[in-house]
């Protein structure tokens, strides 16, 4: 890892970065049970194991004052009626936030706390989300033929906690309805 | 101060953003000391209190998880030979880094660790710069003309040191010389 300030190019249009240390490629078999229509995902997988998004990451020390920075490529794509999206998470140490600048695409980002608030914000090319402290995010991709792209950057202690979303779900999802990106209410959400 | 997950738009072009909480100007008066030309720094102020630089800063609650924002323009012109530029600091909490995403213009940023370890990186349009945690970090506008624009993100509690670099200076600095930016040993930089 780097142990002097260092730079890397990152296209100001939604392109590739210079260097990465980390690319993560999420496929439709690590999404199981996310998805609102489960027979049209198991239809889906059984023709291929389609590639919904890719994180490119700069990795740091996973120290409080470090900055973790990548760029997320969300493919566009439907499973049924919902759109490709990311896994979705809260950080492992809740109280830390996260910034994201939209490159390029569309979408809509999904948040909510563990109380259960929730609020749904809108990805545009230069737009920056805050997504504040204890509130967990997914982004959606609701172009049907462009990528969505976005830099991010994170306190590098954050962590990842991927399991309580995979239980439980979001409260609200994203689906096309009349060939318009609606938020729902996710008839499959479980408490507790 | 916000309480939900909220957006902004920050033009990917390097224009103003859409909302703020705080507008930093500095002008000449503010950087008494810290030119190497100091009667260029006196005759030039006797005319006029020019603006060098402005600061949109996007507030939160100073809390180690949370991420400060903003989007610096530093106005292009020169004191003597050496460039508009920023007071620079360390963060008052050291073990602290930022990032910088520059979206216009062209310039340096000189970076030094209390040891006297130095760097110098490059902006560029769509072009990140990371200081790492323990560098004090001063931006540098080259251009003749245009305006430096960058966004920053940092965390919150980070806090601010400007007394350190306005008593020793940084080790570095940025002037021109044939034409050309070109760093130099600071032959004031006062250590201890």
């Amino acid at each position: 890892m780097r142990s002097q300030p260092f730079t890397y190019e990152l296209p100001l249009s939604g392109g590739l970065p210079s260097v990465w240390d980390s690319h993560t490629t999420r496929r439709l078999s690590s999404m199981k049970g996310q998805y609102l229509d489960q027979a049209a995902y198991e239809t889906m997988l059984a023709r291929e194991d389609t590639l919904l998004y890719e994180v490119y990451e700069i990795k740091r020390p996973e120290a409080a004052g470090e900055l973790l920075q990548g760029i997320s490529f969300i493919h566009p794509g439907k499973v049924g009626d919902e759109y490709f999206m990311t896994k979705g998470h809260f950080h492992q140490i809740l109280d830390t936030g996260e910034v994201y600048y939209c490159l390029s695409g569309q979408g809509l980002m999904v948040t909510e706390t563990p109380e259960g608030d929730t609020q749904v914000l809108e990805f545009r090319p230069g737009r920056v989300l805050y997504v504040l402290p204890r509130w967990a995010h997914r982004s959606v991709n609701t172009s049907p033929t462009e990528d969505l792209v976005f830099y991010f950057v994170y306190p590098a202690n954050a962590g990842h906690d991927y399991g309580t979303i995979e239980q439980k779900g979001f409260r609200k999802l994203v689906v096309e309805r009349d060939g318009q990106p609606t938020v729902i209410d996710n008839p499959r959400w479980k408490p507790g």
